[in-house]
C-alpha cells in the first residue's frame, strides 16, 4: 500500500476507452491503445462480437426493453412490459458494448454497417422515449411508479442514467457521433437541475440507493469538460452515509464512504459506488478518498473476496458477508458483481500504480467473471457459485447454478458483452516514461516516452503457456522503462534476452521493471512458471477448511460431475501427496489444460438417522444401543480430471466443486 | 424404520392437548397426561407463563393486529396496519398458547380469571371480525387484497384459518368453551363451500401455498367428529405436486407428497404439511402416507439437520438447502420451523412407536427450539444461526442473529408460547399395555394397561444431571410395560433396583422396556451417563469439515464472546487431547452445567492481500517476489468456557460459534 495517495500527473491522454483520465487528473497511469489479435481473450471476444452482441436486440426484444422505449414514444399501445424499474439498463448496456464493438471492428477494417446501423435504430428509439425536459425512464414514464424520484431507494432512475450516460460517451468515443452523447447530457442536466445539497435551491437532496450515476458523471465531466458533473458525482458520493436511506447497508447508507472500514452491503452498488469514488480522487486529489478506496480494496480482498475474485456472499439481498464469510455452494459472486469489482480495481491500478489491483483483475477475468457466459455466448450465470452439490435442485429463476437464456432481472450478460467488447482497455498503461503490461495477451501495447510513443509486441500462449515474448516495434531516444506485472501467484519466472538472463527484480508493487535504451527489435522473453498448484485458504474462512483447490497460472480448476460419471462429487477425496500433472486436452471445452490428479471415493455405511457422531468414534456401535453413523471407506485410488472454472456448467447439469477436501 | 405402516389402533382416549388420537386411529401410540412440576421445563414454563404470554396482548396491540380485527369488525376507523396477509394468526396462536396456558392454571388450581378474561375479550374481537358466511381474513376484508382466493400463492387466507382453527380446538379442550371453537368450525364450514376437487361443483380447486389448514382439518376432524374436515384435509395434501403453483418447492408444489425423496422448499410449510400427512396416516390408514412421512424425516435427519435440530439452510425462501448443506453463520433454523419439526415428529413418534422420533424432539426442544426465547421471555430470535461471525454486522429485521422485541413477521413469538404451554403433551404416552416416558422432567407420567391407569412419578435434574428416579404411584393388576427412552446421543446408562440393576434392553426403536407386576412405590433408578462429548458431522457436511462440537446429555454447547473477552472467536482453535470438564455454574444465565475445554489462539500475522496461498506453504516467502499470508502460530494454552446453545444471546451481543476448529 505504498502509494495510496494520488501522484503526479502522467503525461500523455488516455487511450479510447471506457476511462479518459486527463492531463490534470491526479493518477500514476494513464491506459493506454492495445490489442489482442489472437490467444485467450481474442476467442472470447470473437463469440461476444459474432453472437454475444448480436443476439443482443432480439433478446431485448422478447423482454419487453425496447417495446418500453416505444411505448412511451408514443409509437405502441399496451403496457410496460417486465417486472422492474431498470429494465432500460439492459438496452444501455447493450448499446456500450456495440459502441466498443465498432471500435474494434473500425480499428480492425472490419465492415461495421450492420451493427452501426442496429445501434443507430435503438438510439433513435432512446432519444424518442426521452421527455422535453431530459427525464428518461420507461418504467416511471408508463406510469408503473408513483411518480419521478418519489421512490429513490428502489425507483433505480439515476441508475439507469448513469448506464445511459456511460453508453453515450461510449459511442461517442467509439464513433465520435453526437446523439446518444446528447441524450445523456439532456438527462444528466435534468438530475442536475433536481438534485443538491440543502441550501442551492435544488428541490431534492438525497441520492439513488443503487450507486452507479456517480461513476458516470464522472466519465461524462471527463468527456465534455463540464465541471458541473463532477461536482454532482462528488455530491452523489458523499450525501451516502447520513441517513437518506435510513443508514441501510443495503444503499450504501449505513456510514459515509470516507469513513467506512469495509464493504458492505449489495455488492454491485458497492463496488460502482467504489469506482467513482477511485474516479473522484484521481480528478479532485483528495488524499482521503484515495485512501478509502485503497482501504475498502484491501478489506475486500483480504476478507471477503472467493477463489475466483468473486464477491457477494449472500442470495440474500445481494450482499457483501462477514469478514472470511465465503460460503462455496451459496457463494453469490453475481457476475455484475465480478465486472463492478473489475472497473474498481482498474481505476485503482490507474492511480496508485500498484499491480496488485490488475492481479486482481486478472484473477476475475479469468475465473469469476468469464464463467459468467457459456463457451457458446448464449447462456449466462447470474450467481457464480463455487460448489454445485450432488442433489442440487434448482429453485429456477435469476438466482439458479444453471446456465439460463436470459433472466427477468437481465443487468449481467450486457455487462459481460460490454466489458468483453472493451478489454483491450484493460491491458497497458503508461506513466509517461514508458510502458506497463497488465494483462498478457498476444497483440500490441503501447506506451509513452516522454513525448513519443512506444509500442511492443506480445506474443504468448497465456494462460496456456507460461512464456511472453516481447518484441519493441516502436521506441524512443531516450530511455524508458518495460514494466512486466509479476503475478500474485506466481513463484517464478525467467526473463531472458537472447537466452540471456536480464538484471531486473520485482518492486513492491508487483512490477518487473526494465529501464534501458530500447531499439526497435529489441526481444526479451519472459517465462512465468504457471506452476501447478494446491492451495489453501486462511484458517479463518470457515467454508473450506481441511479443503485444497487447484490453481494453475491465473486459472481456478474445478471437478465436475461430467468427468466423474461413477458417483457423485461429494464423496470424492484428493490425495495430495500423490503430484497433479496437467494434460492438453483440445477437444475439450474448446480446448482447455486439464488438471489431473489422484483421489479416492469414500464409500458411506449406510447412513443410521443421525449424521453427527462423536468425534473420532466414527463405526464405534458403543455397548448399550447408541446408534451412529458408518465410518468413510476410503476407496481405490482414481483419476481425478479438473477442469478450468470458467469452463463449468457447458456440459451436463451435474454437480461442480472448486475446493477438494483432502485425504 | 421397522413400524413405518400404521399399527393396530391402541385403547385408551388421548390426553387433553394439542392431538387427540380417536380408537378409530391407525397409531401405535397415544399422548397421556403427564405434569413437569419442577426443574428445567417447569422453569421456562414458568417464565412462559410469567411474562411470555402475558405480554402478547400488549405487542399484538402495538403491533396492529388487534386493531386489524376490530377495523374489519367495524369497531374502528382507519388502514390496516402491518405489511402481512398472515397477521392474524399472530392473534390465534396467541389465544391458542393462552388456552393451554389455562388449562395448566386450571389443572394446578391457580386462579385463571384474568387471563380468561384477556381471552375472552379477543375471542370476541375475532368473532365480530368474522364474515356472516365464515370468511375471516383481516388483510382481505381490509381491501388490501385483490379479493377472496385470488392469490393462494401468497395470500395465507387458508393458513390464517389452520391457526384460527387449532385454536379454537385448544380453547375448546382446555376450557369447554363453545365460541371461538365455533368461529373455527363456521370458517372450516365456508372453506369447504368453496374447495375442492374438479367436478365436486366447488368453485375453487387449488391450495394454500402455505400449509397449515391440513393438519387444522384433521384436528378439528377429531374434535368434531365431522368426517368432511378430514376429506377436505386429504383433498388439500394431494392437490400438491400437480402444478397448482407451477411446480415451485417454495409452496409445496413441485411434486406430490407421496412421491417425494426428501425434504424440500420453505422448511415451516414442508413441515406443517407433514405433520397433516402423518395425522392423515393415522386416521385413514393410508400406508404410503406413513411411508412418505418415515421416509422425508428420514431424509432429513440424515442430510438436512443441524446439530441442533434447527432446519433450512437458507435465509433466501427460507427453505431447505441441497444434502448435507447445513452451513453455521447463514443456518436459517427459524424459530417457527423448530415447533413444526417438533410437531411433525410427535406425530410420527405417536404413528409408529419409534423413540427415534422423540430423540430429535428432545435435540430440537434443548437446542433449536429453546434458543428462540430468552431467558427473561421478553425477545426472540426468529433466526438461530450455529455462528456470528467476529465483525458480524447486522442488517436489522427479522432475519437477524440479535434478539429482538418483536417482528414485522412476528409469526415466532407466538409459536414458542403455544409449545411451551402444551409441553407436557409430549412427555409421555401408551400403547395400552403400559406407559413410555419420551421426555425426562419431574413429574408424574400417566399411562393405560388395558382398562386401568397407571401413573409413574418422574424425579430428575435433567438435563444437567444423569439419575431419573421412577415411582410407580399407580398400577394395574395385570403385568404392565414401562417403557424408558434411551436418548441416541447415550452410549452408558445403569438401571437399578434398590441399587441392583434390572436386567432389560434397548430394543430397535430406541426404548429401555421393563415389564413386569408394578407394585405402587416400586421404584427403579436410570442414570444417563451425560456423556460430555466432542462430536463430528459426516464428511458429507462441508460446513463443519475439521471441527467439532461440545455436546452434554441433550444440550449443545457453544462459545461465546461474553466469556472470551481477550479477542475474536474465530481464532480459536480447541485442544482435543486435553481433557474436557464440566463445571456448575449457579451463577450463570440463570444457572447452567459449563463446559471447560482447553484451546488456543492463533496469531496470524499481518494478512497481505490475498488470503489463499499454496498449501502446506504458509508462511514460504518463495524467492522471486511472490507475496503470501503469514502462517498462523498457535499461541499459549487458554480456557475456553462453553455454555448451552438454548442460553446464547443473552448477555452481549458479540460472536458465537458452535463448531470449533481442532488444533
Amino acid at each position: 500500500m505504498s502509494r495510496t495517495k494520488p501522484g503526479p500527473s502522467a503525461p500523455g491522454p488516455s487511450a479510447t476507452g471506457p476511462i479518459r483520465l486527463g492531463q490534470q487528473a491526479r493518477a500514476i497511469l494513464r491506459p493506454t491503445t492495445a490489442t489482442m489479435t489472437t490467444g485467450f481473450w481474442q476467442r472470447r471476444r470473437q463469440v461476444n462480437a459474432d453472437v454475444g452482441i448480436p443476439q443482443g436486440p432480439e433478446l431485448l426484444e422478447n423482454a419487453g426493453n425496447l417495446h418500453n422505449l416505444r411505448l412511451v414514444a408514443g409509437a405502441v399501445e399496451g403496457a410496460f412490459e417486465g417486472d422492474y424499474p431498470f429494465q432500460d439498463t439492459d438496452v444501455y448496456k447493450w448499446l456500450e458494448a456495440a459502441s466498443w464493438q465498432l471500435l474494434q471492428d473500425a480499428t480492425a477494417g472490419r465492415d461495421t454497417t450492420a451493427l452501426a446501423s442496429t445501434v443507430q435504430g435503438i438510439i433513435a428509439l432512446v432519444s424518442a422515449a426521452q421527455e422535453p425536459d431530459g427525464y428518461l425512464n420507461t418504467w416511471f414514464q408508463s406510469g408503473k411508479g408513483a411518480g419521478r424520484y418519489t421512490d429513490l431507494r428502489w425507483g433505480h432512475e439515476l441508475y439507469c442514467a448513469g448506464h445511459l450516460i456511460q453508453a453515450g460517451v461510449a459511442h461517442h468515443r467509439a464513433t465520435g457521433e453526437p446523439e446518444l452523447l446528447s441524450v445523456a447530457v439532456r438527462f444528466a442536466d435534468h438530475i442536475d437541475s433536481v438534485f443538491g445539497p440543502g441550501g442551492s435551491g435544488k428541490p431534492l437532496d438525497g441520492f439513488d440507493a443503487h450507486p452507479e450515476v456517480e461513476t458516470a458523471l464522472v466519465e461524462l465531466y471527463r468527456e465534455t469538460g463540464e465541471r458541473r458533473y463532477l461536482d454532482l458525482a462528488g455530491y452523489f458520493v458523499d450525501r451516502h452515509g447520513h441517513g437518506v436511506h435510513h443508514h441501510e447497508a443495503y444503499c450504501q447508507d449505513r456510514v459515509p464512504v470516507r469513513e467506512a472500514e469495509t464493504v458492505e452491503g449489495h455488492a454491485v452498488r458497492q463496488l460502482y459506488l467504489l469506482a467513482a469514488v477511485a474516479d473522484l480522487a484521481a480528478e479532485t486529489g483528495e488524499g482521503d478518498l484515495a485512501a478509502a478506496a485503497a482501504r475498502l480494496w484491501h478489506a475486500m480482498t483480504t476478507t471477503k473476496t472467493h477463489l475466483t475474485g468473486g464477491v457477494g456472499a449472500h442470495h440474500d439481498k445481494e450482499d457483501f458477508g462477514d469478514p472470511f464469510e465465503l460460503p462455496n455452494e451459496r457463494a453469490y459472486c453475481e457476475t455484475c458483481a465480478a465486472v463492478a469489482s473489475i472497473q474498481f480495481s482498474w481505476r485503482m491500478a490507474l492511480l496508485t500504480g500498484d499491480a496488485r489491483y490488475s492481479d486482481l483483475i486478472e484473477r476475475t477475468l479469468f475465473n469469476g467473471f468469464l464463467a459468467g457466459v457459456s463457451l457458446d455466448g448464449e447462456e449466462w450465470l447470474y450467481v457464480n457459485p463455487l460448489q454445485v452439490r450432488d442433489g442440487y435442485v434448482s429453485a429456477g429463476g435469476d438466482q439458479s447454478s444453471r446456465r439460463t437464456r436470459w433472466f427477468r432481472c437481465a443487468c449481467c450478460p450486457p455487462n459481460v458483452m460490454r466489458l468483453l467488447a472493451s478489454l483491450e482497455h484493460y491491458v497497458a498503461s503508461t506513466d509517461g516514461s514508458g510502458l506497463q503490461i497488465h494483462q498478457y495477451a498476444s497483440g500490441v501495447c503501447t506506451g509513452q516516452a516522454g513525448d513519443e510513443q512506444v509500442a511492443v509486441r506480445v506474443e504468448t500462449e497465456y494462460p496456456w503457456r507460461g512464456p511472453v515474448a516481447l518484441t519493441v516495434e516502436k521506441t524512443a531516444g531516450t530511455p524508458w522503462t518495460l514494466s512486466l506485472r509479476i503475478p500474485q501467484w506466481c513463484s517464478a519466472y525467467t526473463l531472458t534476452r537472447d537466452g540471456v538472463p536480464v538484471d531486473a527484480d520485482v518492486d513492491d508493487e508487483g512490477w518487473l521493471r526494465v529501464e534501458r535504451v530500447w531499439a526497435e527489435g529489441d526481444r526479451v522473453e519472459l517465462d512465468l512458471d504457471l506452476s501447478l498448484r494446491l492451495v489453501s485458504a486462511d484458517p479463518r474462512v470457515d467454508a473450506v477448511r481441511g479443503c485444497v483447490a487447484i490453481e494453475h497460472g491465473p486459472l481456478v480448476y474445478c471437478l465436475e460431475q461430467a468427468d466423474h460419471p461413477d458417483g457423485g462429487l461429494d464423496d470424492l477425496v484428493v490425495d495430495v501427496r500423490t503430484p497433479l500433472a496437467v494434460k492438453e486436452r483440445p477437444d475439450l471445452l474448446g480446448g482447455v489444460v486439464t488438471v489431473v490428479a489422484t483421489g479416492r471415493r469414500r464409500t458411506l455405511a449406510q447412513p443410521n438417522w443421525w449424521p453427527y457422531t462423536p468425534a473420532g468414534a466414527h463405526g464405534d456401535s458403543g455397548t448399550t444401543g447408541a446408534r451412529d453413523t458408518g465410518e468413510p471407506v476410503p476407496g481405490e485410488a482414481l483419476e481425478l480430471t479438473a477442469v478450468p472454472y470458467y469452463a463449468w456448467a457447458n456440459r451436463t447439469t451435474g454437480s461442480m466443486r472448486v475446493w477438494l477436501p483432502t485425504l
